[in-house]
């Protein structure tokens, strides 16, 4: 039968915004996905997933209709649902929280390493589709679970080589903001004006964010002294710094037990509060923080939050919940401009092996599939040259360690040392492990 | 400021025929695809991804409109190109190598284990969401690739315990098909109905098969015969009995050479031939197989063959092919069938840390920090109690290796043995490794 088409005239291109991963970006890619479990796994967390699709109705719940224009939504011929490819992971894991939350042993520490995808325009750090680290801890709603949501971010930087000079956790909490705000003397009903000009303050001339705080109700004196307040960081282990320039007596307390369970999980040295900070303004209720990159190039590397209203939302009893998300595109972006992306996170074959004669190579089938079947990664030469020393040049192109010669007899070659000797037919896999 | 909308009336479901992975499902997902990926790597394959979704163009371009309906298809509010969450994982390879089909060094082996979904009614063995294993070898067209290939195959299912009496691969070839067909008197003409015929064999009654054999023009001996023939498995090693049953001198060339490369590679146990198995009439050109369980239950666990005209079809250069894919659930039912999911398949703690009093609780972060940043996977009671008792059993039941207890000073009681000792706080790490 024919192809049940023609070849179409010009070469069929990747939606914009996505991504092809041959090997070596996808070596890559791999290393970070294995990263991000291995420290999730290692922190206590438990693996989760959720389809790929859910209905456009959960991502309404937590974001409004708001978030449809962003969705690539989609409607079944003759169907009545309408469905949308997930663009976060929240609405997924409170759906499954909220549907088994008294099955579940408490706290829930959950992780997930999901692609998204988000039909906005692509740019640098935001693309269409994209992987996000998803870790939550539920159940608790104590500053400890906080801090080690924090410590569990925090050792993924540090394991992929990233120190505390180059990012920034950068935290603030809502409830201090809102403490902060009434000391200054917004009013009540300005309040979440004031979150919002918290929230666009860096896309604001000094003018202009002083002619909007004016509309707070707040003299001169106090617009200045807001400014001050949500521009200025303050480190881990110094909250009496924070209440001198707010003229308060006593740093708030909820900052105060935050900043020791920081400390208590060591750190201290990666921390900064940051009142600026304000994220999702319908979302959390308590501490937010973003990863960033110490000078502020790029967007935020993680950013996460408590946020203990949620799980109710999507149907669920009241649970507590703490966590945050971070992206691989900005995460990676930030590793390469610091020279952090290694170009040898493939695997490495244990061996290599190649047929010195016409008559080796009917054997190399037998010796690879021995070799392969016992656990050990061996690639072998598909050329039909019998040059040895060709062949041992592809072994060591490879990265192989060990080059297997199939001869009259079988050497062996230690492709880091040189050594090479004979080995028997039955000593082979001894010889390479 | 309220949440973006109010709680739903009632808990909104996932989509049907897709799957939600709490921890235990994912523990065993996580398995099956680390299986995989340690399979196809030790196997000389090379990992890569593609877009969650294409365009819908490219899934015409093999399989025409008619897989339109089976796909997920979507277009952007205002935008002139169709999308589709992707089906299937060759298109986009062909599109990939058709792209850079110079730059890259041959042969290209390749493997994914991507998510696909599919439109169709969820029923046992297929659901609307699956991942499936897809294992290629481009560049070669010799039976040694096509063996490799279906070894690699056979090395996952030995991996995950399945032997050759549990599951079953059936080999066929496209022009050996032919061959038979033209020696039992099909003219060429009729080439693809008797090619249709056999598709549909196992859907018919032996009445039915014969009235439908009748029409392509074969007397009644003839027609037995090719019932015979394409009913009758014949075992690897055994190709003579193939031939007598066709009344010919001599096995086809093809299969004989085919044979030789399954035996090099120690397949011989695992692989019989059928004719009678088909797969996609206008993409095959070559060896096609599929994966059984021996006795017949289940849909097929694997499928593939040479698909030697495809990358041309794509845009790219001539270019001989061959591979596979194997799906996550028929393999998963097949697997519990035979009891071979185990239940501790999840990451298993090298330590949990508790306190036996107050003030050392206060230490947990200190020591769960520590062990973790330098890669144990550490676990810690977030229990209000300190009767150490209770908390040992939680140790117990989350599989961990090691107590730590956290107290005037640090014990650590091996949960294998029994054996309990004080260290110093700086030995705690060697004691634990």
């Amino acid at each position: 039968m024919p192809p049940a088409s023609s070849p179409p005239a010009v070469k069929i291109q990747a939606p914009k915004g996505t991504r092809d991963f041959y090997p070596a970006d996808m070596a890559w890619h791999m290393h970070l996905l294995d990263a991000w479990r291995a420290v999730s796994v290692r922190n206590g967390f438990e693996q989760v997933d959720g389809p790929i699709f859910e209905t456009l109705e959960l991502y309404k719940v937590k974001s409004g209709e708001g978030i449809v224009s962003e969705l690539f939504s989609f409607r079944r011929t003759g169907g009545e649902t309408d469905f949308a490819i997930r663009p976060e992971f929240t609405p997924t894991l409170a759906r499954m929280v909220a549907d088994k939350a008294n099955a579940l042993p408490k706290p829930i520490k959950w992780f997930a390493t999901p692609n998204f995808c988000r039909a906005e325009r692509p740019q640098r750090g935001r693309l269409r589709e994209f992987w996000q680290w998803n870790v939550d801890l539920l159940g608790l709603d104590t500053p400890a679970a906080d801090a080690e949501v924090i410590f569990t971010c925090v050792d993924l930087l540090a394991e992929l080589g990233l120190d505390s000079t180059q990012v920034r956790v950068k935290i603030s909490h809502r409830a201090v903001v809102k403490q902060v705000l009434e000391k200054l003397g917004v009013p009540e009903d300005k309040l979440p004006g004031a979150f919002t000009l918290l929230d666009k303050r860096d896309k604001m001339t000094p003018d202009e964010f002083t002619k909007e705080a004016g509309k707070l109700g707040l003299d001169e004196a106090r617009v200045q002294r807001f400014e001050e307040v949500c521009r200025r960081k303050y480190a881990s282990g110094d909250l009496m710094h924070l209440a001198r320039s707010l003229a308060m007596d006593e740093p708030p307390e909820d900052l105060v037990k935050l900043d020791e369970q920081l400390r208590a999980f060591g750190l201290a040295d990666w921390c900064e509060y940051d009142l600026g900070i304000v994220r999702g303004l319908a979302y959390y209720t308590g501490v937010v923080f973003e990863v960033h990159e110490a000078t502020g190039v790029e967007r935020a590397i993680a950013g996460g939050g408590r946020y203990d209203q949620l799980i109710e939302l999507f149907g669920g009893p009241a649970m507590p919940a703490v966590g945050f998300g971070m992206g691989d595109v900005v995460l990676s972006n930030v590793l390469a401009d610091k020279g952090l992306i290694p170009d040898d996170v493939g695997p490495r074959p244990d061996a290599f092996v190649l047929a010195a004669s016409d008559e080796a190579a009917a054997q190399l089938p037998a010796v690879v599939s021995e070799l392969r079947r016992a656990g050990l990664h061996a690639r072998m030469s598909y050329k039909a040259t019998r040059n040895v020393g060709k062949l041992l040049k592809d072994a060591t192109n490879c990265g192989a360690k060990f080059a297997v010669i199939v001869g009259e007899q079988i050497e062996v070659k230690n492709l880091e040392t040189g050594d090479q000797s004979a080995v028997g037919r039955d000593a082979l896999l001894d010889a390479l492990r």
